[in-house]
């Protein structure tokens, strides 16, 4: 592999409350060991169409604190295709970029796998707030999520019990039940419905209905995006039974994206930036950083994309004991 | 009217933050002033089926900054009814409740009227996040509602922003726009529907067109649960349309009446209760206790349930010219 | 009075959230008017020093949710003195600014004043977390402080209550007691003390003995700055008593200033910005911006400084009954 | 070791967000293993007064995002010698108690060692918001601590760019860096000073007049409270020499005690408490439980005190970097 002398960092897929810290860190780190950084504007989408600028330590001041991500971000059509991916090449070969650092979800890092394969040296940072991704513990936005849908889920309990209500809180999380699952332990949730865990919806009725006979005023139900039939219908079948408590829904959303990132949230995030650059310059490429218990670690790209995330089967059965 | 000795407090219809610390100040004026206070449970349906429990200055302490209502509350069919009415006359009679503090919205203060039609000595005060009460300014519940809806805005903006995204943010009012309307200001929305202005398609579009014209990065659309046809039908309608960005939507619901209410929610929340008190005592009774610039004023309860309440139009004109 | 055509804006004195709010609306508002508005830096050291700029709608985009104030603030000697005060008409005239808006506490209107008796149109805007000014119920950033203010009360009294303690908390207001009173009420203070109401130190004392009586968990003594001889010395000398708590002290400090401004905040501010460029237009000058009621009104400069702010007994008395 | 059937649990030393919910799962898993649970009130003094009551799972409903410890905490002099440790064992004896849970810091961990020296079995908790608990990464209370100063810097640096000051915060840990460390990192503090890093004046005040020449707008300076000769005086003699901006000083105190815990301390926590209890029915006794990357393991009590915690350099020198 050739010198490293100019990176470019561009952001990927849905947006996470961190990505701002990691920019900075990149930038900072980048420059810290003498090199230049070239911020790519829209992903992808950007990356196809040469949207650079030159990135110092003073264009990421005042900017940790601040939720999305300022070089934007974009879902492209484009860069799935050969063709698009050469552009990306082609572009980064007339700016002198001699490396990537791509912080985003599981699509994001299948893009840079792709270019990593035509033999530009990526580094991949995990950005994703639903936790999805193989070889990390954490990745960017997870814990601010968790802040923001406890919060609400804290506000809404005070109307629940005030109603004697059951509510069906639905979170993000489409391959992945880590934020219903760990929200739901640690909001004191009847119950949290997620995708790797099958559960009759008699199951369902039924600890709805021993909640009630327990003596509890109210009942939250936290259900992860990708658990069949989701929130509302599930909401609306249970509705005609009998459990003791008014079933109410509520669909969180995009709220779960935004916000400030949280201390913990900018902290992973500059580590992960911070060991992104040392990576490239010790020449571990094609991998994500990802963190290993307190160490940050580097997993090849292919590995992080071969391999789905578990749930941690501790989670799982402390969430039922909990809940009695 | 005879003397009072006893006063009973309830919270009914839709709950609001700050009904706790209301609550609490009509205890302790009340035991100040010599007087035995009943709580009663669950609203109306309490009062007809006599759940009733004597309150002291201690049962009210550490309720100030707890949101809902420890009162609990309910909407009651029965007490709709002549028969539901006498029933609960005859359940105050019997525990020598000799007047009543009735805290809730529009259908609850109608309850308040009827029974004040009916010789009790009745004081209502306004709860209801939507503002939507003739007779006060603020209600309980609206300071804090509006603390919520603005924190989630301003996250949503975040992922607005990374994304180039019109988001359609749908508030509570089903009546009255005023939720939707200040949050809007407040949040620097492109503008805020409202169902006391009818707002043609055509004007929707062309300003989120405008808003991507002159530059904005995100562009939020606030909109009052009362405008026809919805956000949801409204998005799905604008989607067809090229605005420039793309659209999402996202539902507010439940989460606007949680939460620990805001220090002006508990300050009007006390200084209603403690009104309340000394507007039973000064014999000024079948009135709600209302904020009048910044004094509380008596509006007779049937003021409050035949008049609508009006936006002002000082609001409606500035929102335009903040949004340019 | 000449036409108006264009008008300078500057923030001046201690800093208040809800400043940036207020500097959007005049921008926005004059431009909406046909004016030029140019902001100036550094309040009235800068408009000495000419440090001037144009400011359009978009150099306002993105600053409602932000704490402090973009055109910074700074405390100016040199603006007491008559030749200061020439030279900032000076420039003031060399840049063609027809008029000003000065956005401040106390001293930052009394420079106002000196201005307007030199023939400069000027309306002021009450900008002050200590609601200290005369002629407006609020001023801006007052809200906003009372929410720092009830957030850490909050908190404090999860660790009070833990230990058994008294905790001496000190708000800023070093001649108005008004966010000490109001935090004291809203957050449940056994006692709030206030310059403007004179308390032995037997009082404090029985007052926290009998809250330990009374079966209390924790005990909060909200002391306005401006109380002799302060929260520190006053815990010192009631350290030695016996009042069966443990007494701490918490000095509040800067962040009471600091902070995303309030929705109230943004609102009032945002109101008060579009009413002084609404004033100026109409030959109303040398007043301040007041909040009446629900109306803003114009005072005259010279009343606001000639006057004191008194504190509504209704909520001295207030206290003292929920303190029960 | 006899069988188990009766667990006793306490918090003892400072308070930390975080022990209710550790509290809860202690009692909720006990239970679910067919246990019972006495709560001990008031730390090792009430173990030596006999201050028991049974808990069961409703007992502890309601507490997950509350504050402080219901089962309230005091520092124990009698506890510390032989006489006090021998009148605790009595007590726990005469009330069936088979093993305790500790849940503290250092001073109660020590507490626990001296119980298991004479034959109790013990499982103590790490519950310390300063993170100086040799034996696990993180301890109960610390995310939240991390999370109210981080809250309050965003804040401080609102006023510090208004007015260009440098701002000296004082964060807890007496001889423990990593609060004000990282905060230091994810607010963009110039410097962390800790006690565990010796840095001269000059080196301060070089480093803030780096950074007003660097041309930033504030400066903050986290400094640990074990860090001499503490921020106060360190502002004092900084404030005599030029560096550019003005100093100031915030103590933050009591406050980063408070706080409902956040969701990775009620995790933490509920961790912490399930495994516990199993350790205690696996006979795996005298030791803490302890967060090693994302295991819980158990660390002998002995080791805990016996060794210091260190403060990872990884931290020390991205501080560096970020600040350029």
């Amino acid at each position: 592999m050739d010198q490293i002398n100019t990176i470019g960092v561009l952001t990927s897929g849905g947006d996470a409350p961190g990505m701002n810290p990691c920019i900075r860190a990149v930038v900072r780190s980048a420059v810290g060991k003498g090199l230049k950084v070239i911020g790519i504007e829209s992903g992808y989408e950007g990356l196809i169409h040469g949207e650079f600028h030159a990135m110092g330590p003073r264009d990421v001041g005042g900017i940790l604190q601040r939720g999305g991500t300022i070089l934007k971000t974009a879902r492209s059509e484009d860069f799935r295709t050969p063709h698009g991916q050469r552009e990306a090449i082609r572009q980064m070969s007339n700016a002198n970029i001699d490396a990537l650092v791509v912080i985003g979800g599981d699509g994001s890092l299948s893009g840079a796998l792709k270019l990593a394969e035509q033999g530009v040296p990526v580094v991949g940072v995990p950005g994703s707030i639903d936790n999805d991704l193989f070889g990390t513990d954490m990745a960017i936005g997870v814990d601010t999520a968790l802040c923001t849908i406890v919060d609400i889920i804290d506000k809404l309990r005070d109307t629940a019990t005030s109603h004697n209500r059951a509510f069906f809180v639905e979170t993000m999380g489409r391959s992945c039940g880590y934020l219903a699952l760990t929200s739901g332990i640690v909001c004191g949730a009847e119950m949290s419905l997620v995708p790797e865990v099958a559960t009759p919806i008699e199951e369902i009725t039924s600890s709805i209905e021993q909640a009630y006979r327990r003596g509890k005023q109210h009942c939250i139900i936290v259900v992860a995006e990708g658990f069949k039939p989701g929130a509302a219908l599930l909401a609306e079948q249970i509705k005609e039974i009998d459990t003791g408590f008014h079933t109410r829904v509520t669909i969180l959303g995009h709220v779960q994206r935004g916000g400030s990132p949280s201390p913990m949230d900018r902290l992973l995030a500059t580590r992960f930036g911070y060991h992104a650059v040392e990576f490239l310059l010790a020449g571990k490429t094609n991998v994500m950083t990802g963190l290993d218990g307190k160490e940050i670690v580097d997993v090849p790209l292919a590995d992080v994309i071969a391999n789905p995330k578990v749930l941690t089967p501790e989670y799982i059965n402390m969430a039922k004991i909990m809940a009695k």
